[in-house]
């Protein structure tokens, strides 16, 4: 299945797609949130889909993130190596994991406000992982890949000077408002059938930027799962986020960032596309 | 006015002390979060306080953190000079900022659960700002300071291997289930006459280990507001931490770390006392 949310931002209702086509689902289910995935949300969805009749959504309507927002953004960093390298780090032997502020997630077509002054924007395509379930230290992946709900596409957006160069870590270049586009949807996992195999492409206009596939991760889906739980108390609803491919704009010679003006296309095999325009903030 | 909560966790309901007695505040508010702070929550709080009659709470209620679940807890690292010289890291010429998982928030008197296996469980105090406004790249520290709702004691306990040796970015060794207890109180600001000259200690059993002031802070907290709104969107009820002067464990030679059984007591003059008996995890 493919679940989604539309409506204003901040207002948004559970909805799915199927065939195309996208349909409410507000009168049976009053978000895709914690309450939702914890309670066997996506098995009574499916009845409902196979039972019921969904009302079409008005094209117009906006979409939003297509879960509601999460009790905590992780995100792992340097997880493919070509990535690695061109960022100028070492290959790490354990993943590092950082968190975004869950204020920072957008619609996958809201488009992205540069903040004033930032000269140094860019762009990553990232797997997302959306669990179902609440879990603390984990004893396998096996048990892992049981509490993942499905995938989504995640722009992991970053100010590389407000990252790396305004002293200790990476929060301060992660976290400007709407530097988390989310969706269109959250593919559940049983309609992927490789998620270790999955193109996925990142261009700015026309041109192609990021060019990778899900199956050059170092760490994957469910040893990344496994591995945070034991650090962390992970909830059903939270949002993962697994690391970039080869072709980030600070790797390139000479470094290359968002301009106001350009638009991002990401697409990942089977999760659908989402496009974001940039533009400069407005003047105070 | 000294905001509290009370009752089973994840089920607490709001109160306030008034001359050494608790009193509920469930009848006139839902909770003292986000909604709260932003419609003006706490001058309809003091009329309640001014014209109800409210009733006591039971002695044997648990203590709740003081503020519903927020929707970021964000801390600053190194922003005590001693402190900075105990970890081994130069002096910050602008604030290090990282987060904590808002599940890590805890009562301030709930036992802390030393995870299986850690063996370098630290202890912080720190004095915590809350918000009571949304904030977004803000003009001034007279903005930021209008931002303050009050403060209140944070312990932000961590592990050091997770956090120092396990692969970049401290997320890991902050954020353990419980590794957050905050306050008994949420003291309003009105109430501090100078919160740049607070004494703050924090004894290990009868063992005093910390003991510090306030006055040694090196970004203040209307800097420290100021400038995170300048990276991120704050809301109101978001929690801030604005570091730990000298005496950790790790800073000492040779190094201490917590152990099963033993009881820290965190106090800040003018915001009360908390109290941690930590334990080992039950074998699994």
């Amino acid at each position: 299945m493919k679940l989604l949310r539309y409506g204003d931002k901040g207002k948004e209702k559970p909805g799915v797609e199927f065939e195309g086509i996208r349909f409410d689902c507000s009168k049976f289910f009053k978000d895709w949130d914690n309450e939702f995935f914890i309670n066997d949300g996506i098995e009574k969805l499916r009845k409902v889909m196979n039972t019921e009749t969904l009302n079409n959504i008005k094209e117009t309507h906006r979409w939003g993130a297509p879960i509601a927002r999460p009790g905590m953004v992780i995100c792992v960093g340097l997880n493919y190596s070509d990535h690695v390298k061109e960022s100028g780090f070492e290959i790490p032997t354990e993943p590092v994991i950082f968190m975004k502020p869950t204020n920072t997630v957008a619609g996958p077509f809201d488009p992205v406000i540069i903040p004033p002054g930032a000269e140094a924007v860019d762009w990553e395509i990232e797997l997302g992982i959306v669990l179902n379930k609440n879990v603390y230290r984990l004893n396998s992946e096996e048990e892992a890949e049981e509490a993942i709900a499905g995938y989504t596409i995640i722009h992991d957006i970053s100010e590389r000077h407000y990252q790396l160069e305004r002293g200790g870590q990476w929060v301060k270049g992660k976290g400007s408002p709407g530097f988390c586009p989310v969706g269109p949807y959250l593919v559940t996992k049983d309609e992927i059938e490789n998620v270790l195999d999955l193109t996925m492409t990142l261009d700015i206009g026309e041109e192609r930027m990021q060019d990778g596939s899900t199956a050059n991760m170092i760490f994957k889906p469910a040893f990344i799962v496994h591995y945070i739980s034991q650090f962390i108390a992970l909830e059903a609803g939270d949002l993962i986020s697994t690391g970039t491919p080869h072709g980030v704009g600070t790797g390139m010679d000479p470094k290359r960032f968002m301009k106001a003006g350009e638009t991002t296309t990401l697409e990942i095999e089977g999760l659908g596309q989402q496009q974001q325009y940039f533009r400069a903030a407005p003047k105070t």
